[in-house]
């Protein structure tokens, strides 16, 4: 598929996403977390503006002056920006100056890459494509979180489907200690949080092939896992009591019977599917029940091709931290990964939300521990 | 005019300050008193659903189950309700359901004022008429809120002038000292705060017959009225502070120049129109620069009638507190004022948002002192 | 009694009140409102040092550069100060150097005093003797806050009553309406609060001759006093469930009986006693229960006579405003008073922690609503 | 030395460590980390009575029965205790109280210990000693920052010497790439945090032989350090923003000079000292400017024979994590570490405060990213 192609495809592919929404559900910020759609639409679209059109095509006009303290998110070498928990308190741009600046981006994006692309031009490029792809997960946990937060429990569409069921009974699956080979070693695009390729010391350890499921978490529920503070990190105890968790997020007990919202609305838990939006501290407590633990991040690459995985992230003991030789790009790029490795734990895997060609062996997800409205699940190890 | 014009007139009126409105600005809530303005043409609409219709209309149908949760603003005896700091995460009832809403209960309304009316219920009919008037003018200072505090500066509409002028040169009006009657007298409707109609003793006063200009505000501004704690409530001085506030709400110094966003977008400040958008703190600290006070409620009343008045909100001395006899109704038609009566600051007049037949001299607004987004403003006295 | 009899026999008082006190009790500051023991010795020596020895005993030699920094309370214009909050983060100056600082400037005093004063300054002098006594009453209330919440419970000394009895069965007084006379005009000291003399007229009203008893007030919460949020404001509402308040301060159910911490120690409640140590919501919430009223502080005052007032601060419906003609003093004495009178209500008469002497019908004591550590008491009208 | 030699020598070293104190230095609590040393006394010695006399004595008589709930620290099997933050608020129990209580404890300590122990009970008791060790630290650090953060600043004493010269000058010592082993195999006391010894793969790196001076830091700071996002992380930046940090804890811009707190008092920087009181993020951000990085906990463990290493916690870049084959002790000896396992980064190293036989190469301490109240300081590598 060539550039244009890709690209068109990539961009379509967020407006898809948003297609079953009102003009309402574009707009709201519940948490600060979550980024109104509307944000997505236009961040991602700032991005290629900013970082391709603006220093490279000569005769580029901003589509608006004002655009960029609106959508840039975190970038401090490229200015001012609204504060990412105001993003909510914004009824303009309106959605449809956010799809004419869509459009406007398109245009200009598509007849720029019909000329000569320099290679360093071609990975900032490959990076905006995976950018957008990282907003798209984000748009569909983010339009997750507003509709399910809703006392009204909109569903957002019967076509997406969140289930992610056993492929075999679960098994452990033993691999020998030794010296592995962990890091991103293709010749295809990867972030720099996967690079260098580097070697590994790994003690003899046991994983199992499959994610815990919803009945074995509603086990842990009724034996009282969200009331011993035993199986908890005392920060994850504290997060309980604070927050009075009693459910992975999206459960809600309904005359008695523990139903949860998916993407198609509410309806009783299916005990085979597996578990998800739980946060790191809950995915701890549960290995800890279990007399078990979760598997470090080098551990999770090793084994990943004997693991059924790929509809849950799945949260890892390891820190989000640089890998030996880590070296973060000059300028606003480098922005992108290297400052948020502190107080991060890493997600390996991909989830139901993550789109095709998106997903690879190497790929470290992060988010701080007690996050959950993502896709996240969990696999044990020993 | 009969009941059912009077129903059609006011109900028309709240949606007419909406048709300036993109979808988008209907839905958000920048800070916790601005509500969403869906929100408000909802909820003055679940009043007449919930205290009309339901007790008295037999053979009414509910629009929504949901609908009490998501628009019951206050009303302990109504049962549970969205918190007010998350009106603003709502993207769902739409806009279009809302709209729908007001249809489906305007319709039943109509029908149902064509019955015969008791004389309790047209009481609280009449109420359901100033409640939704009270709320028209929420309606615009909120929308004024949403728009200008985007960094846009969106103008909301040429036709609304929030022009406020001299009539004639400020003079000091004398009143003498004695018995004065205060509260209200006539016939009509009014609001329970307003009774018992009783008596109070003023010593004698002088009060300006006009509002402190913007003029004026400025000269305070620039002698350093907002770096001298010598002008301020301890509590003032605090707010003033830990806010930052160098001006009054709206106003912003663009290239060395004093401008202010009105309803008509952003402009240089028009010195000879009134103050407004301060605070009581503002105003308190204003008139002590000054060498003079603020009114009392009762002073105002009785001078009322020699005042050129009704453009802004008056801050006043007085706090908000019962009147001598006052008696709060039964049931949830009696969370309506008394339960407010304390911590709040009682303004008098009028605003230009204030809707037609919706002012009267006995009439008492109330909000806590450190509030700026509603049209007030400064008469002084001494 | 001359005047340096009556400086030693204030100040001496400060610290008989402290003479039961461990060290440690004089440092420790458990909520911002509470000082440690040890800062208002130190702030009343502060007060007398700064505003009669520094600008008018000549040779005078400041005792320590350094503690108008720790010893300033909320002077603004006296420069920067200790935080509030901060006060009880301060091992040093020791509770040694304080009694230090206490014999240096009283002895300053002492031979200060036996010049010619000033009619000016012996005005200001007697307004430190009252400040002191002021902060006698804050003393004693405070270190009764430290012990109080110590889980320990340690008695403050067996010598102090908190005791305040029905002189007689509790009866209803009726004045007349009519225009009286507020505020002091006597030929001694008042606070600047207390002035102008001014008439007010007062509907015909009726106030109870007796404080309502700890029996009564039990009585309110076995009937769901704190459950139903019909009794109360809707800010006293959220007071009650945000810190969810179930008696007043110092009351614990034991065993199944109602107990509470006096300066004894902890003891059954005496329901014969008048309660104490209530906020003015649950003064007010009290009232509304019994269908009557909180009297305005007017009013009280109209009736002090007829009544058994002098062991409890009685709550008032009336917020803390100036007077009629009401005038700050230039410079520091200035902030005394006026700059407090926003968002508190007024309390009347005195309590067991009133120094002799300090007490008057016309007196204005203030606090904000919510705040319940002095000893507060209710008295009802209608 | 014998049990009992052992352990009287550990329990006099803490008092000593309080020796120079006021008795109003051992109450106040100025942030939560900080305990009152009060506190310390109380708490170590409740370590003892709670764990060793209250099982395993058979006669031993509780001191108080209040003092579980007031010395417990975080064991939760334990029970109820004061909140970390109201520390600081208990007056009592009294400094001569606590005194007493160490002195009861001890006797029937000694006494216990000249009886059999069995090899468990011994590693209890082992622990014990570490514990009181621990708490020696910390009783330092928190005096430091009881009298430090005091603006009268007072010393505590001149016997303290907190300096930590370069031995050498700097070099950097080239480690090769290979397997090694790590955590602790000698036979004596190690913490469960050690273990188990396991192996891991080193690429090649450079590690300096001495930690960064106040010098170095210096043309940090003048080189704009704390005002470019660059070299900072995001969490770090935005602690440096709310915070307005510009130079290490204890450092003060003096007249234009550059001074820091020390336990001798204020005096000027020396710049060949090592540097101290920085956060992770500072040490961070410090050698991001430099262009180097901070060593992990296991290059640190592999290269520490050839470093000077001593009197400063270093920093470094790993996260705190259990070890392969970490296992936690069942009851409340087990929440010793592993519950703090999250969000945390490991130290090495040792400090001046670090009591003698109290540091290992294979010790691993642990701090929250942003404190920076212990003496901690950097070393580079690359």
């Amino acid at each position: 598929m060539n550039l244009v192609e890709q690209y068109k495809q990539i961009r379509k592919h967020s407006e898809k996403i948003c297609e079953p929404l009102e003009t309402e559900d574009y707009v709201v910020q519940p948490v600060e977390d979550v980024s109104p759609p509307k944000w997505h639409l236009g961040h991602t679209t700032w991005f290629f503006e900013t970082f391709i059109l603006i220093p490279n095509a000569a005769e580029y006009q901003v589509f608006s002056e004002n655009y960029n303290y609106v959508f840039n998110s975190y970038y401090e070498t490229i200015g001012n920006r609204v504060i990412r928990t105001d993003r909510g308190n914004l009824s303009r741009p309106s959605v449809n100056d956010v799809y004419q600046y869509r459009a406007y981006v398109d245009e200009a994006m598509e007849r720029f890459l019909q000329t000569t692309i320099s290679d360093e031009l071609l990975e900032l490029l490959i990076l905006g494509f995976n950018h957008e792809q990282q907003h798209q997960e984000l748009l569909l946990t983010d339009i997750k979180y507003i509709l399910g937060n809703n006392p009204l429990f909109p569903p957002y569409s019967a076509d997406w489907k969140e289930e992610s069921y056993l492929a075999t009974e679960a098994k452990l699956i033993t691999i020998n200690e030794g010296v592995y080979e962990i890091g991103y070693d293709g010749g295809d695009f990867c972030f720099d949080n996967e690079l260098n390729r580097h070697k590994v010391y790994l003690q003899e350890f046991e994983v199992s092939s499959e994610l815990v499921t919803n009945g074995e978490y509603l086990d842990f529920i009724k034996d009282g896992g969200y009331t011993n503070f035993n199986f908890w990190h005392a920060e994850g105890w504290d997060w309980v009591l604070r927050n009075q968790i009693k459910a992975p997020m999206y459960w809600h007990l309904i005359d008695g019977e523990w139903c949860n919202y998916t993407l198609n609305g509410i309806s009783l838990i299916d005990a085979k599917q597996s578990v998800t939006h739980i946060s790191y501290y809950e995915a701890y407590a549960f290995a800890s029940w279990k007399g078990m633990r979760l598997p470090t991040e080098f551990e999770w690459e090793v084994a990943a091709k004997q693991l059924n995985w790929g509809k849950r992230w799945e949260w890892t003991e390891s820190a989000y931290l640089p890998y030996p030789g880590f070296n973060k790009a000059p300028g606003a790029i480098g922005e992108y990964n290297g400052k948020f490795m502190v107080n991060q734990k890493v997600l390996r895997g991909a989830s139901v939300a993550t789109p095709e060609n998106h997903s690879r062996i190497t790929y470290r997800n992060f988010f701080h521990p007690h996050l959950r409205w993502q896709f996240t699940g969990i696999r044990l190890a020993k």
